[in-house]
């Protein structure tokens, strides 16, 4: 018998067709004799049309009401779904986040859990009840309803799960776990059985389509099994742990994220001068434009330097114009390049750690394609280099054949 | 400065543009320096729109699942209207039912409220806030969210206003007032300025469509004075008080009801003998049915009796065959007479405890009309006659002339 969180969200029960869905789901769980909480958003569409009421209303409402607010979305669900566990013969109590004591600080539509008081849900789990608790949302010291933000419930299941020290926490989504990339780009991306929380995070381009980047932090600190599944069909799904144990096959890469978000700027010939890199991120990060990768090369001349960055496409006009107004002048010559027609293709693997030579296989395999490689950065577990977009597929799919990712493949990756 | 609990119905928050009309109505107060908390009901609509979606799901579900569900009705509301309030400068706060305070037994869709902490509600109105209160909920001691059941808001209304000792309860509804009688059945009916509890008791058929009877009997329990005034124009409405006090012109009548929803039953000749009312009774009660008026005449011969009652024209069939089938065999002899072409027209008014021949002067101007009284029973502020169906809106116009209740008439009860 084991004690699974099961969080479903707003798609899962978007109609009272997935409700009921969701209902023989949990059953079947249940009828195997484990200990079930389940964790709910609301109907899609259901807080769009409240945020769509508050806004015909108030165009500044408080925090604090919009919380009162879009907090019923989850309480509408939480009810729906305990009756059709009743229903179809499954003793199930819905909770709220206040009514478990999901104990938040009082930063309104953006709140963070601070404790979950589990005394009355394992009450409930030693009666055999099914629970069924809101995500998203929590109440502070004076009573007041919160919510976590957008998304927010993923943590809510995470939290639960880690303060019940449960088995497992298990994501239900539309799709049934994460790859090793995306199958758009390359049809031979094959679905993980594991992936470590530090690759879930390096993966972003990725995983934030699938799990909150909070929630996996979360998993991760709190040490809760998290596994991602598919709401509408069964499978084991691909389990996120905190560290890759005792594994004999461990993968040198685990996946390949890209992105074609982002744009590259330099700065040529710029005085190699102590303070220089703040004085030209300085003016750029007081415009609240955030900076990705940064690359710094001296010039052969030894005098001056090659600066190179990248900001989202979005920020890319932006960045031209505080660079030739403010920043050339200030740090006296140089010349400004630009280029948004870029992708950015990253091997992201805990196994990198322990393993020379991916960079240069990585470099090997982009030339044989013919890829010219315009920027290069790297940390511990991932690393990425900047291509022409037209290039992206290809790189990626000739990437996830070379390290051995490709579906039925047999590993090669001796680098 | 006043205190004053003001309760709007779902008609009254039925539409964006409907709450931004209650904000504005409530800062009129708020602006002559008058403390309010504002009771609303979920919006017009809504609460039928959750229970058909429980419906869909689950034809029984738990009391405990459909107060989870359908108090997000009300929920909705009060974070609008104090946004609402927000946006034309009124500080407010909302609270649900729970927040606030509000005690209840654990009797689910139907629970009854036990206590209200007024201690946050009090600091919030010192702080110059309106508070809105979620109506028609409230928590039981489990920390179990419960309803009060349909049109509880009222209640709620009152129940704070008791708590906080408020000046008055407001009622805003979609009439202006309680009337002497219905104006659709008699032009010359009028708005009372001041009505008793009893009355408004003893007139249920007229003051059932404006206020519950249980928050009127709450507000005389707790001596609460309590108004009914209009959502959508201005006016003084009527005040319902727990007694007429020091009113010199305390009038005999205070209103007209009828209904025409009842239908008579006779037994002829029945032997008159100890039990034989409950034996009558007994069987029509055991089938859920309820007896409005009950008379008994003793026949000329003495042995035997005529008893007559009414009950619900819905009964009407489900009582005669339980007369000839259980009660007749069971009592012996008789004939079963029974009439739905009836009406039942009462008088009401305290005045009527200190003055006799309120009676004859009734039967009089009857006569008068050429109506027949078919059956008659009185309570200490009440005469009720029944008579043919035809005759109610010609008994009700008559009557409303002759005791001086018609507009701009000068009244000459003196009986």
């Amino acid at each position: 018998m084991a004690l699974y969180v099961q969080k479903f969200g707003g798609t899962s029960v978007g109609s009272v067709e997935r409700i009921k869905a969701v209902a023989e789901k949990v059953k079947r769980f249940r009828d195997e004799g484990h200990q079930i909480v389940v964790v709910v958003s609301a109907m899609s569409g259901e807080t769009n049309r409240l945020i769509g009421l508050a806004s015909e209303i108030n165009d500044d409402p408080t925090p604090r009401e919009m919380d009162m607010l879009v907090s019923t979305g989850e309480q509408v669900t939480i009810s729906l779904l305990a009756m059709a566990l009743q229903k179809i013969g499954v003793d199930a109590t819905s909770y709220t986040g206040a009514q478990v004591g999901i104990r938040t600080d009082s930063a309104h539509t953006k709140a963070r859990i601070q404790h979950i008081d589990t005394n009355d849900l394992r009450e409930d789990l030693d009666d055999g009840k099914v629970v069924v608790v809101a995500g998203f949302q929590g109440v502070d010291e004076e009573g007041n309803i919160t919510t976590l933000g957008r998304g927010g419930s993923d943590t809510t299941g995470v939290a639960l799960a880690a303060a019940l020290k449960a088995d497992e926490c298990q994501i239900y989504t539309d799709v049934d776990g994460v790859y090793t990339t995306d199958p758009r780009v390359c049809s031979k991306a094959r679905r993980l059985e594991t992936v470590t929380v530090e690759e879930m995070l390096e993966m972003a381009s990725l995983g934030s389509k699938i799990l909150q980047i909070r929630s996996v932090e979360f998993a991760g600190k709190y040490n809760v099994p998290l596994r991602v599944l598919s709401s509408f069909e069964d499978g084991p799904g691909t389990l996120i742990v905190a560290e890759e144990e005792d594994n004999m096959e461990e993968p040198l890469i685990s996946g390949i994220a890209f992105n074609v978000n982002e744009a590259k700027l330099t700065l040529l010939n710029t005085p190699d001068i102590p303070g220089v890199a703040s004085k030209i991120l300085g003016p750029i990060a007081d415009s609240n434009i955030e900076i990705d990768m940064i690359v710094q090369n001296v010039s052969p001349d030894g005098n001056t330097t090659d600066f190179s960055f990248t900001v989202a496409k979005t920020d890319f006009k932006a960045t031209q114009r505080i660079l030739t107004e403010t920043v050339i002048p200030s740090v006296g010559g140089g010349e400004m390049r630009g280029d948004d027609n870029i992708a950015k293709v990253s091997l992201v693997g805990v196994g990198m750690r322990s393993h020379a030579g991916v960079a240069s296989k990585m470099f090997r395999v982009l030339a044989e394609e013919g890829i010219n490689i315009r920027m290069v950065s790297t940390s511990e577990i991932k690393i990425s280099v900047l291509i022409d977009e037209k290039f992206m597929e290809l790189a990626v799919r000739s990437l996830h054949t070379a390290f051995g990712l490709d579906a039925e493949a047999i590993s090669d990756e001796t680098a």
